[in-house]
């Protein structure tokens, strides 16, 4: 299934801003989470296609369309312009893996949606060109409702590695814990390792040797 | 199935103290959310037991027994005492479904697990008495460990609704837009609402007419 992954190779994961070295350091994990997301996709048997707000500057495992427009327009026109149906996934859901996406492939429904925490929408399924996509403020209420309103029958697929963006720094944890693919050897690379602080679980960076 | 809540009536969500007006308004919250709990285990199949760390001091719709012990002491010996299979689901799941449960019960392995955001565990399925319980750090990696140094057999039961453990006052959002039951209702009826600040959900308090 073609399947369209929003990324922003520019000013990614701008609230992890304190969390990494600098800009690059964070685009570097952001393309991190960005091939797991497409290789995820891809051994669930989707066609992952990624459109990105600039031209990526690191090689990308999956064709890359570039339209500069804000998030919910410019997928609202991929889904208008590609073959029915098409899935839009989240670049920084690095926690997805291939059965959890399968979920969303197999679901019945003009619509099926996957939450994401915070009030969000992480996967949005599209059997039809008319799905009203907006990503601004309670997105997945507001998903739900249009496209009721629109006639549309709406699945929802309940699933913590769909619903986990990577949004700050207390995400990083289960990146850690539930991380199978590149991102988590990534972190670990950068002398990143888990912690427990008086019961707690957190994320700190070490110097490398 | 047999189904442990585990539930503090003194001084839960404590980092919530913040967002309500006094502790027993916050025990208020508690409460709401554990009803939920107990309505979705009974609609799920489930017959939900309590496990207080101290005496209940209002109306609870299931049995309840005291167990002041730690939490991971207290369920470890709520499923070497019950019958098997037992199930924990913690008390503060304001956004699990009789379906979400359903999963879980219907799930193989001498072990089922969901994982809670933020590395925790927050249902732990017992198909034999020593399965080991341990809920302090990064639970859910530890829990998967130890079982399989057991010998034991772990499923993973991957739900959002099962994840979002309601913690600080950024869950809550989760909570106005997928709690089904009470606690939605309770915190409207308190004067809170759902807005949303620059794009972002939040929850605010408003003064009741």
């Amino acid at each position: 299934m073609r399947t369209v992954v929003p990324f922003d190779p520019r000013d990614p994961k701008s609230r992890l801003a304190e969390f990494f070295a600098d800009a690059e350091e964070r685009r570097g994990f952001a393309y991190a989470m960005l091939a797991d997301v497409l290789g995820a996709v891809r051994d669930a048997g989707g066609d992952p296609v990624v459109v990105a707000t600039a031209p990526v500057s690191r090689p990308v495992d999956a064709p890359v369309t570039v339209d500069d427009r804000a998030l919910s327009t410019a997928v609202a026109a991929a889904i208008a312009d590609g073959p029915l149906p098409t899935a839009v996934v989240m670049a920084d859901l690095a926690l997805a893996t291939p059965d959890a996406i399968r979920r969303v492939f197999a679901a019945s429904g003009d619509v099926v949606l996957a939450p994401g925490s915070g009030g969000g929408t992480n996967v949005v399924l599209a059997r039809t060109a008319d799905v009203p996509v907006s990503y601004h403020g309670v997105s997945f209420r507001d998903h739900v409702t249009a496209a009721e309103r629109a006639g549309l029958t709406v699945t929802t697929v309940d699933s913590f590695r769909l619903a986990a963006d990577v949004d700050d720094a207390s995400d990083l944890v289960d990146v850690f814990v539930h991380n199978t693919r590149r991102t988590r050897e990534w972190l670990i690379a950068g002398g990143w390792r888990l912690a427990v602080d008086d019961g707690t679980p957190t994320v700190v960076r070490e110097p490398n040797d």
